[in-house]
């Protein structure tokens, strides 16, 4: 099984991960908890790149193939293997993220990311993708909170720093890209506490696998 | 006018290069000298990713949009703003590297790879490609050479340790790409001495500023 966690900065896709494979394990799986960009050695050197507020100047176009260059070889060299052996792959972000960014934020051609995202991707494509939403202006708040405590606003908020117009837009782009695919998304209230957020991320685990016959334990 | 250089490893086009650049800095122009991958400040981080012999199981699409981020980036920064303030510009590799290599070298589909060069440069061709054209066993000779003594075996030496048909499939590919192309194209023949080598490009020069009805003076 292959999650995908989608969202706008701040939505706590990764302390769902996090919960979810905690989850997980305690039901007796190991999942395999993996990010986009820098799950791989060669997107740990790309992340500082894309996210660090003080990466100057980068061209939409340049800033869309760094981070295919890092999902190619983080598909080749971790998710693939993990999967093809089996293992639940928990990853945040992932395809979702270059349509909802590059495609709805910044304004390139979707259907041409699309097609560069199944190059990149050799079309593997999530099972189940959870759409952490809130509001904009929530999501915000909580990533520069984040940001703060952690020192990070300058090594990892690069896309924090912009416009509330491209927040907008990138989340109104996830909830679009959900309503083409309602099968694959789940679309999560990720303004709820903790407790509730996993909750329905995890009812929404049980449905995805009983659609295809299978069952979590 | 924007020429780049083209050829397989130790064909001499850095020393053509910067030749020519004095030829036409004796006639009162000012040209820009550059090169892919590194020509500008992202390319400059990625160029060790992408040539150091050390750097391990790079998948051929997580290559390929490396080195189109360079290019993306590259263009916006460097060639497109020099072109148009009406600096000549002479590159070292551009995207008929990424066809020689990525496409014949490595099996990527020409036409996808035509598409992705497109979207990269937004279009900008060059006026002219010198391809320094020679025997596989001499390039590599030579590039073996430099990189003892330069001591760039192990930094820029990730494509010299290709194998033999690999060099061969680019140095044919490159032939392939200037027999579409003639009117762009000039084959140099790179194992000619120097002074030889920097005469046939310069008449190459001339030849394709006469086609558009202007001369070097």
């Amino acid at each position: 099984m292959f999650i995908s966690f989608e969202g706008i900065e701040g939505s706590g896709k990764s302390t769902a991960q996090r919960l979810l494979a905690e989850h997980l394990q305690g039901l007796g799986h190991d999942p395999l908890l993996t990010r986009e960009p820098g799950g791989c050695l060669l997107g740990r050197s790309l992340r500082p790149i894309l996210l660090d507020a003080r990466t100057r100047g980068l061209s939409t176009r340049a800033e869309l193939y760094l981070f295919l260059a890092d999902r190619a070889q983080h598909v080749a060299e971790v998710i693939r293997p993990a999967l093809e052996a089996g293992q639940p792959v928990l990853c945040d972000r992932y395809v979702d993220s270059t349509l909802a960014y590059q495609g709805y934020g910044r304004g390139l051609d979707p259907e041409r990311l699309r097609r560069i995202n199944d190059m990149a991707t050799g079309g593997l494509m999530p099972d189940l993708t959870l759409l952490l939403d809130l509001p904009v202006h929530c999501g915000l708040e909580r990533a520069g909170l984040r940001n703060r405590q952690e020192g990070t606003v300058l090594s990892e908020g690069r896309f924090d720093a912009e416009s509330l117009e491209f927040h907008e837009r990138v989340r109104q782009g996830y909830r679009n890209l959900a309503a083409e695919e309602p099968e694959r998304f789940a679309i999560i209230d990720a303004a709820q506490p903790p407790e509730d957020v996993i909750l329905q991320c995890l009812s929404a685990v049980e449905a995805s696998l009983r659609r295809r016959g299978r069952g979590l334990d």
